[in-house]
């Protein structure tokens, strides 16, 4: 028998981390999880992100942090903002700028305090929706700035950086987890059943589609 | 006529960042400050930082951060925690893990708000106590990691990497700004006068010695 090996995985309630999950429990064998509560318009997510873990049987830190709603201007923390997709020249207005560094970033400094050194997060490059802070060359940067930070070891595991919507929902097929997914929170509207209108339901919705598996979680209409 | 350079000072309202300040304000048309409440012992050092950025005529924003108190056990933000300097296999009790991992990266999404690209802090690598967070592989590694998460060009200026403290000392000397260091604080253990006897005042009074300089802060007796 090896020695344990155990995992952290930073946990919204989303379709990509509880995909992410669901992995992590396949490959480790002891998972935990971290969940910020970070001033979100979608704040059902948290409601999501609880349930998820109990029915997984996964320990569940939730982090308390003010900072974006305070610092920056975005539309996920403030409901004045319209949500947009952003352009060629301009980030959607749901970025936030930072929250995956600072994410990560805390989610290193728990680990350590735990004695874990695997990290396991949902970004992904393929459909990155604009967002600088998704994509591979930040994660490795990242990596190293941790271990430097703290002469750690630490590993950034990212199992969907390079799938699509589509590959994700089969990853979690193959997992035999779909029902889970029922629970997950994607909606930026935060709206239960889910609006299925805003980006990022119709990413979801059209991932399901393209994978000819039908999506557990409820919609308007 | 140029156009305007701002540049954003990490402000602990210790030695080594009113040194940056100082620095700052010669090399740049404006600049702002950073402070980080996150629950320090010598939480004396936060009035310091305060009346420091008055005397020089700089904004000081103040954000307050509970995640180091919460997250990691350290002498610096646990009085149960008895301070030590650490040995050649282990870090010194007054490590914070990730702390200036968590302050840089609030500074540069704060910074991003403010449109600032030029961030500075007090860090060194000549005697760093043997914290990992002050060496100039871990800065260059952020920067970068800054620059992918926000897709930005932010410059971290670190005037004080390769000094000696009595380099430093020297440094004030020749910006003519030796009287603001009167206010600035360093005692680990938070008390006005100055103990003289923890690490991080012996190592200020080493400096001052070394460049024959006179200190004018006042220590206990």
């Amino acid at each position: 028998m090896g020695q344990q090996k155990k995992a952290l995985v930073v946990f919204s309630g989303g379709q990509d981390s509880t995909t992410c999950l669901a992995w992590a429990k396949k490959e480790f064998s002891a998972v935990e999880t971290i969940t910020f509560d970070y001033g979100q318009r979608h704040k059902i997510e948290l409601e999501s992100a609880k349930k998820i873990t109990k029915i997984a049987k996964v320990s569940q830190e939730v982090v308390k942090i003010d900072l974006f709603s305070k610092l920056t201007a975005n539309a996920l923390t403030d409901p004045s903002i319209t949500i947009n997709q952003g352009s060629k020249d301009q980030l959607p207005s749901t970025f936030v700028p930072g929250r995956n560094l600072i994410f990560l970033s805390i989610a290193a400094i728990y680990a350590k305090q735990r004695g874990i050194k695997d990290i396991i997060t949902g970004v992904c490059q393929t459909d990155y929706s604009g967002y600088p802070d998704c994509r591979d060359q930040f994660i490795k940067s990242l990596e190293q700035t941790l271990n430097f930070s703290m002469d750690e070891n630490f590993h950034l595991h990212t199992p969907l950086m390079f799938l699509s919507k589509k590959e994700t929902v089969e990853m979690m097929q193959q997992l035999g987890q779909i029902e889970l997914l029922k629970h997950s929170h994607t909606c930026y509207n935060g709206t239960r059943p889910a609006c299925g209108k805003c980006p990022a339901c119709k990413l979801r919705l059209k991932g399901f589609k393209e994978a000819g598996i039908t999506d557990p979680l409820k919609y308007e209409q």
